[in-house]
């Protein structure tokens, strides 16, 4: 039998055919006229989907990349910085502080709760030689959200800056860059941003521009000075992922047609959508504060976790993600990230729902699927 | 008028359509049993071009990463270096060194020329305590060809590991890494491997792996520890550049399938034509110890080196490469490098004689081409 293939993981998210076939197209070299055509057009995008006026330079690498450039770029050895932890991603934070010797203030989170922002300027307040906060927007391993407006109220008060992860929010969660005084915003390029992985991006505020000068920790590929001022020329210091950036001035033009604002909507609905299937097929959230781009469900009662995902996977050709460490087993996740519409919600559910009878879960067959199109007929 | 555009700078290269439509088949996930199995064939294809035993790590990056990596992971701060200079890509492994606060000890070699072993001898001699020598195996900007070979039996006979950039060399110009005891290869993909940027490697000998160990120096994203932990389960620590991998596995299908000796040859074959070309021309070689992939060429006196380079692309749709650095404006550069035949010379040749004639140069017109030609009839 035909079996479609459906990809409703937080990443790598589909890739519309018009951006892979742009990708496709004979490849151009990266110091012409053309190609600096491109790095602007990059640039223009991303600034206008982070909400900033600030600088934001490109790398070649996974979105872990820019996260290593935002610790080794700003901060010196023995710097203390606060990490939000929460999650898989928020860990990855204190482990980078380790490896270059940055003193980590970890603050725990139970992971798939959002951090209390009043536990930062806590922590802020007992410790006012940080230099830096490291956090999360969307903690794609729990679902959970983070208040970056609060914490950006907080951050900005004091002497350290404001470092987000917002890997997988990025073109699916709204992110205000400027207005909400975050220093360094980090982002990939497979998740909202609608292109395979490949590109990972750092914003740099006028505040975090001045600790480039003063950081001492060994950089060379992710140099972030050296970056601004290639892009001055709008250039890259090393030879950029060039089909890669093609594909995201294509993605890029295309979020600036359809309107930022109407992008974080479409994402809203959907997610919304989805978390009224999950209420009514009586599973539960892992999150409070769910995020819109990938919601997190406990595995019910009984139900082994990995069978069920599996289960989607192979027998459905629907490929949800499980949960990572701790979660392991316990729950699924589905994305509502990037490339997506309403009836990519239909499916994830239809697929589950079938999953979920076929392992003697008891509900009504439909009710996920009648809840959705009810949430999206508003 | 219609004008078809030829690439013939040393990467990006161009890459064959097969590969391009390849990478254009619907975006998959990175942690799947079809993507391990790209993954595997990657490693395998790597270690056959590579002519290697070893491990191979592959990062998301441009070349320039995994040599940053070769310093980060198998070197401590004050340790000493030596580097090989004797060009632009040459000078990068001192200042990376000097970043990571490695001392560097600079053979200086002059631009075109191939570097003594013998001066590699006596410095390890006067440095027993040097833990690493770094250098090209092709100097892209100049054209040299260094001989690994001869590098390689002094080095494995001191305590230093020799780390070699093969970034424009691979898949052109032979590397036996096992038999000439090459410690670490860093490649690229934009090159011989006929893929667009984005991917880089960096092969692991038994001496180099002890090293490992020792290294104080910080990494993350290129820690090539955890990069050899994951390769056991054919994986990577982070998201790595699905559709570039996908595509580095059909051009290593490719490679094996032609074999990597006739790749060699037909190398050896296009760089000897663009050579016996520049001859009849009366065109000076910039290097007496040409590399297979790009030859460097001095731009006759009285010609303007850039505007030539700029004709032969605006008026013929023929991309060279100028001269970088110190050689700007004094050289242009064809490469012969990757998915290129007997008729990428020809193409070249002849725009090349096109633009000449019109800047006043004088020979016969037709007698470069007629000397590739003569030289592909062998």
């Amino acid at each position: 039998m035909l079996k479609k293939r459906y990809l409703m993981t937080p990443g790598p998210t589909p890739v519309p055919e018009d951006i892979m076939l742009e990708m496709a197209r004979p490849i151009i070299h990266h110091r012409t006229a053309q190609f600096r055509e491109i790095i602007k057009s990059c640039e223009e995008g991303l600034k206008y989907v982070l909400g900033t006026q600030n600088d934001v330079v490109i790398f070649t690498s996974s979105g872990t990349g820019a996260m290593e450039a935002a610790v080794a770029n700003f901060l010196s050895a023995k710097d203390k910085a606060i990490c939000v932890m929460g999650g898989k991603f928020g860990e990855r934070w204190s482990e980078i502080c380790k490896a270059y010797g940055v003193e980590s203030i970890d603050l725990n989170v139970e992971w798939g709760k959002a951090v209390d922002p009043a536990s930062i300027k806590n922590a802020l307040e007992k410790n006012k030689d940080v230099k830096a906060v490291f956090t999360t927007q969307c903690e794609t391993s729990t679902g959970a959200l983070n208040d970056i407006q609060a914490i950006g109220k907080i951050v900005s008060g004091s002497g350290a800056i404001l470092v987000v992860d917002a890997i997988s929010s990025l073109g699916a969660c709204e992110i205000m860059t400027d207005e909400w005084k975050v220093d360094v915003v980090v982002g990939g390029s497979q998740k909202g941003l609608m292109i395979p992985p490949g590109l990972s991006f750092c914003s740099v505020s006028e505040k975090a521009r001045q600790m480039l000068a003063t950081s001492s920790l060994p950089k060379y590929y992710f140099n972030i000075k050296k970056a601004l001022k290639s892009l001055e020329k709008d250039d890259t210091p090393y030879t950029p992922a060039v089909t890669l950036m093609i594909g995201l001035a294509k993605a890029l033009d295309m979020i600036r047609e359809e309107g930022i604002q109407e992008v974080i909507k479409r994402h809203r609905r959907l997610a919304n959508a989805v978390r009224q299937a999950m209420k009514a097929l009586g599973l539960e959230l892992l999150s409070a504060s769910p995020a819109d781009s990938v919601t997190a469900v406990e595995v019910p009662e009984g139900i082994d976790g990995a069978a069920l995902v599996k289960s989607i996977k192979e027998n459905r050709g629907v490929w949800f993600a499980g949960g990572q460490a701790q979660l392991k087993g316990k729950i699924f996740r589905i994305a509502t990230l990037g490339f997506m519409g309403d009836f990519d919600v239909i499916i994830s559910i239809s697929a589950l729902e079938l999953a979920l009878k076929e392992a003697g879960y008891e509900f009504g067959v439909g009710s996920g699927v009648g809840a959705a199109l009810n949430a999206l007929l508003k």
